[in-house]
């Protein structure tokens, strides 16, 4: 089975959004071994929409359409699609039951124009939403599947997931796709290639992917197969000549963020974490508190941004804070120290550099970043000159913080 | 005049690549009143090409076509559109000595398959590339334009600029379009609508767009104009009668984000801010510091996760920990005061609240957040439910702290 998928939204067409939403569902369907064969984007118009529908409703068995289903008159999905099938629109009592049970749940009361979103074809069956007010909508016709997923990334996500993965498993039979992603921390992309272009060039099945995404390096593996063992084989072979070119720079294969991986680390081992940051203003923490459960060992942690918070928070002297500068190794390790100590954790990490784009010298350029991890054993200091701009620098810094945290707590 | 894009390339098609080139081209074709009104992405398959292609050139009097123009079997981009157009391709040596000497230059030999690249349909013209081998096409036929560029975004910029913006300059009579974007905090998106609906509906110039990202609710209005000033003219026009609808919830009409809105207005009336954070785990800190010069009002923070840092680091009492609990309207209050005091800042916030997805109970469900934000003035306490994840909750939380921030130095 071969899929399309229609994006909707004026905004799309802008030079200042993209559709992202496909590339997740793309993941998805080519897991089911389902390929993409056209991707569609066309703005919140009617008339438009229906030219696209109709084409692709001649050509492809599976069509997923995205977007257009809030609550306003823009969200014209539902309507363009019913009208292209010859459908009528019904309401279904439902639906709007639960959104606004939804709206009264947040001591709120439903505005009326939500009601559109209870608008389902006939003969079609609606897929709820557990993230959001509209509800996604399945229609099979002249064989053909058609399904309509709401914009809104986490709800599309939630849907397609829960949803729509199950019955298209159902449906789907032959040939399969399997993939797989090797995270790599602590290593610049060029040199994974160099490292690893060698082995997988060979291969055409598995196909290779490298792509930089938030700090990480992730190799992209991805097999087909008659069946899911025959494409989980290939992806094994591939994968064991890879692995000792990375060697420990590989912190994942199955998915999980670094910060989860330090996460569940941090439980194995049974220690608490407490973080001292200047240049990274909180987003160190914020990612180590993005994990569900981060309590059971995140302490908290300070964003010493002024050199006063530094002392006060993390008891770092305010002589070397003079004598060496804010930005300098001695301070990062007194903020490592300084943190561990007054919040009592067993690992202490201290982060100071220049984000930029101001404040940078000759000395101390913009990218100069310390990083320090303390624990009982001693304190390790790295120093950093990470290239971009003030979000890619923070970015690099709390990645670096959390690579060297890795590879501390593993020991 | 109305543009399509067509995208062509079977990496296009798979979960790790989006096409950013038609963002771009979109950019600049607005910049000429041009409108973009579909983009489609297809693989390297001569058929498909050809069916979009035949769709595209029935409707629109502009098409640009991406990738497709290397020198291998793949690329198709040639031989499809020639194919629809009933025309042939001939040879242009001119373009063959050019490549030639581009190899030469780098001291190789030209591959054979590179003469591919040197097929032009009859009657079109070919497109110097000053940054790579493969020449670009212009079509004009039956009263359309056809523009055919390389995939790589260096060649595919350089060409349209240099090649392509002066010829559709000529071809366009002058409508320009504009755009402004209203953002607005503490509204849900249909609530948005339902204000707005009434008066953007009588106007399909400027057209308006309702989007719900990051928290913020955005209203994009977008005007045609015969000069940019009548565009403007138009937007200031309904810009005029939406505000009233919306009133102070509207937070920038320039494209400054909450956290920067909130900068500039703590650096006018020169105050200082220090934030201690629970649920939200440095996501506030880490908003307010991406704003660069953020150092100049921002002291810093505390991410208290534990209750002996809410002890520790904002000063609140274990008894009112003890009696309340850390998610109560006492502590959020506790922490905003607390941090104020201790950090010695103007302004201080304190965010207590469930963000799940553990931990809720009856009595405190996931989503049940606290946000106090204290001054000279005294302290204000507000009680939020949002929904959605973890992920969500926390986002809705620092928007929510902000915009409380923001209304609290307004006045």
């Amino acid at each position: 089975m071969d899929a399309e998928i229609i994006a909707v939204g004026s905004e799309l067409l802008t030079p200042h959004r993209s559709d992202t939403n496909s590339l997740y569902l793309t993941s998805k369907l080519n897991s089911l071994g389902i390929e993409v064969r056209f991707k569609t984007i066309v703005g919140d118009d009617a008339e438009r929409l229906g030219t696209v529908f109709r084409a692709t409703f001649e050509r492809s068995k599976l069509i997923i359409l995205m977007g257009g289903l809030g609550p306003t008159e823009d969200d014209i999905n539902r309507q363009a699609v019913a009208n292209v099938l010859g459908l009528t629109l019904h309401e279904v009592p439902e639906v709007i039951e639960r959104i606004a049970a939804r709206y009264a749940r947040t001591g709120r009361t439903m505005p009326a124009n939500n009601a559109r979103q209870a608008l389902v074809p006939e003969g079609a069956d609606w897929l709820p939403n557990k993230k959001g007010t509209a509800p996604g909508i399945w229609i099979e016709r002249d064989g053909r599947i058609i399904i309509m997923l709401p914009g809104p990334p986490h709800e599309l996500e939630a849907m397609f997931d829960e949803q729509c993965m199950p019955r298209l498993k159902d449906r789907v039979s032959g040939s399969q796709i399997r993939t797989r992603v090797l995270k790599v921390a602590g290593l610049p992309e060029s040199e994974v290639d160099e490292r690893i272009a060698p082995i997988y060039k060979p291969y055409s099945n598995p196909s290779t992917t490298i792509l930089s995404t938030g700090g990480a390096i992730e190799v992209h593996l991805s097999a087909h197969g008659a069946t899911q063992q025959e494409a989980d084989a290939l992806l094994d072979e591939l994968t064991e000549k890879i692995e000792p070119a990375l060697g420990d720079h590989i912190f994942s294969t199955s998915g999980e963020t670094l910060e989860e991986i330090v996460g569940m680390y941090l439980v194995m081992k049974q220690k608490t974490l407490a973080t001292a940051e200047s240049c990274t203003g909180g987003l160190l923490s914020e990612r180590i508190t993005r994990v569900p459960g981060s309590s059971e060992y995140y302490l908290g942690g300070a964003v010493c941004y002024s050199n006063e918070l530094k002392t006060r928070f993390a008891g770092v002297s305010p002589k070397l804070l003079e004598t060496y500068g804010a930005v300098s190794k001695p301070v990062a390790q007194a903020l490592a120290e300084g943190i561990r100590r007054k919040v009592q954790a067993s690992i202490g990490i201290g982060i100071t550099g220049i984000a930029g784009p101001g404040g940078g010298t000759d000395e101390k350029p913009v990218g100069m970043v310390f990083i320090a991890v303390a624990d009982e054993r001693g304190t390790e200091v790295r120093e950093f000159r990470f290239p971009g701009d003030r979000e890619r620098i923070r970015l690099l810094s709390s990645q670096f913080a959390l690579e060297m945290l890795r590879r501390r707590i593993r020991n």
